[in-house]
């Protein structure tokens, strides 16, 4: 057990916005709100999964909707405590701790915001070990827990509780009535035991999120090369460093979706990287070819400065440095790659783990060089 | 209190869908529906809106989507009663008897399937006199009263509680979730006490739309006009006699839309009828004249049979009759017009009473013959 402060929101902010792969929201406003709910509630108590009793509730929290929208419809802070009410209601029983649905600049903290509300304290840990774009998308749907009942609220005052069949049905109901609640919405679901949560989450993120901040803070601090120290503390892979020339998004059935284009600079010179983008980004392709695809982390830093850039940030002439980290290897069963795999987003390409993607490179790199 | 038996359905549903105006769902749908639940469980026990305690919680029941889709996906009997539980729950105390929300050739009767298998009473009335689009449309709003929470449930076992700010945002979250149930639901909505009841509703719908079926089939068995019999019962006016000559259907945000086209016959030739439809008769333009608009009730009987013929089943070449009658006077007021008046809808008109509107007509007549 630990006492979170608002001088350690900066570093995780910067860590939850790498771990997002450009989406999870937006850490800028992650940090406001929690900011906010520290200074009028005195700090957050953060557990240790291994702290949390088996028999514990724990309710995940998360905002869910379009990043491009959620930057600009700030929740008002307290709708997240209107959808935890009524799933509390729905349970029956008092909810015991609350924990990150995601790692995400925004959704890293967002339970922070109703833990110094209703006194809770937050388990360390996500269920993903990144962001996803979709309800489903989180590792106790691998186990057949349900997301449901699930609680949903907005700014307005309105609110509405969901239990599904299926956990894609969550998605596809949540997805709609966030759409009307003006593609943004506070959302409470997979309430679980201690003992689930110890089973089906990612321990710890939230120590990751802040050891790779403080690294990041650190270097920058000593004018070293922040891509570097984020790409090694993330056991990362360069992919690409350049510029970005175009973006085509478009918000689409609820979802940010863009593509955008990348021109070498420097090491990458003469290549071109396009991404592919659904909140997150899904695909990068250099020079045509898959150079990385989901569940593995797809993360743009800006080359000078470090920092993550989210995916409606995105802008032409950014000059960025593109690394790639091994996902959570629960993903990588065929159970995770049905869920979360590329083909599940509509792209005709078996998923390659980085490491190989890689190492494959390397070996036709040695064989180009032996001719 | 009486009972009601499987033998008074065939006229309650022919009724009822005049009364619909078009919606309310099929009627041969309502039908099996009905006849299935009372020869399950026995008649249904039908109380007068004067028999309801003032301290009852009485819960209408309704099915939501495009009728055109109703027709097709058939309800499994069971998923009103989900959403009926659901609401109990969510109320924390017993409801004690379900109500029609709409007239309609289904929704008469979707209480009875509940009724049936709950062992609850339904009370003789509805919340609207008629059929209309949207759920906010009820008598209870223009009382301020809440719509939600409401519950919905699907075929497939999905659903979802909602409480809402208004009325409107009630009909525009379950719209959407209706349209991902597949483009029908079974909601629970608008609870309320036995003495808000007997304020907010339109009393004895029941027995009115049994004795319109009752009046038509003795007046088909002595082979006599089953229309003018049918005009006569509702204190209708007759508008237009015809036959269909062009359909344009779509289904737009979840509800069934339509112009008809109607090339007069007989009494009306040389005229043109067009009927706009929004899963109900909306407005009718007799030669470019509005000759009746929401709220008034617009009614297609076929020529022949006098059967109402409702929106979903209007084909090309059906020789029908058209008829209006006047809505409950509470949607004639200013706040009952800003509610369900043709400007609601899109339609930039006055409201005119029909019976306004046909004194004018033979004005205009009784002056032309004089001329």
């Amino acid at each position: 057990m630990r006492e979170f402060t608002s001088e350690q929101l900066d570093d995780l902010a910067f860590g939850a916005a790498v771990l997002g792969t450009g989406g999870g929201g937006n850490p800028y406003v992650g940090t406001l709100l929690a900011r906010q709910a520290i200074e009028e509630h005195g700090p957050i108590t953060v557990v240790d999964p291994e702290e949390v009793p088996d028999d514990a509730l724990v309710v995940p929290a998360a905002m869910m909707g379009a990043p491009t929208i959620m930057v600009e419809k700030l929740p008002a802070g307290n709708e997240i405590v209107v959808a935890f009410k009524a799933l509390e209601e729905y349970l029956g029983r008092p909810i015991t701790h609350t924990v990150s649905a995601e790692a995400g600049g925004l959704n890293s903290v967002t339970p922070f915001t109703l833990a110094a509300q209703l006194d809770l304290p937050v388990v360390d840990a996500d269920l993903m070990g990144r962001a996803f774009p979709e309800l489903q998308m989180c590792l106790p749907s691998l186990s057949g827990v349900s997301a449901t009942p699930m609680a949903m609220a907005d700014e307005k005052g309105n609110s509405v509780v969901i239990s599904t069949i299926s956990n894609r049905w969550t998605e596809r109901i949540a997805r709609s009535v966030t759409i009307d609640m003006g593609c943004s919405s506070m959302i409470a679901l997979y309430a679980m035991t201690g003992a689930q949560l110890k089973q089906m989450s990612v321990p710890r993120t939230l120590l990751l999120a802040e050891d790779i901040g403080r690294v990041a803070h650190k270097t920058a601090a000593e004018h070293g090369d922040v891509v570097a120290a984020v790409q090694e503390r993330i056991g990362g892979f360069r992919l690409f460093q350049g510029k970005i020339v175009d973006i085509a998004r478009r918000t689409d059935a609820g979802f940010a979706k863009a593509e955008a284009k990348l021109e070498g600079t420097g090491e990458s010179a003469g290549s071109t990287l396009v991404l592919e983008v659904q909140n997150e980004h899904l695909v990068a392709r250099l020079d045509g070819e898959i150079a990385a695809s989901v569940p593995d982390l797809i993360i743009m830093l800006d080359s000078e400065s470090g920092e993550p850039i989210t995916t409606e940030e995105m802008r032409y002439g950014f000059r960025v440095t593109v690394i790639a980290a091994p996902c959570d290897p629960r993903w990588r069963t065929p159970e995770g790659l049905e869920l979360v795999g590329p083909r599940y987003f509509g792209y005709d390409i078996d998923y390659v783990p980085i490491e190989k993607r890689r190492a494959a490179k390397q070996r036709r790199a040695a064989r180009s060089r032996g001719r």
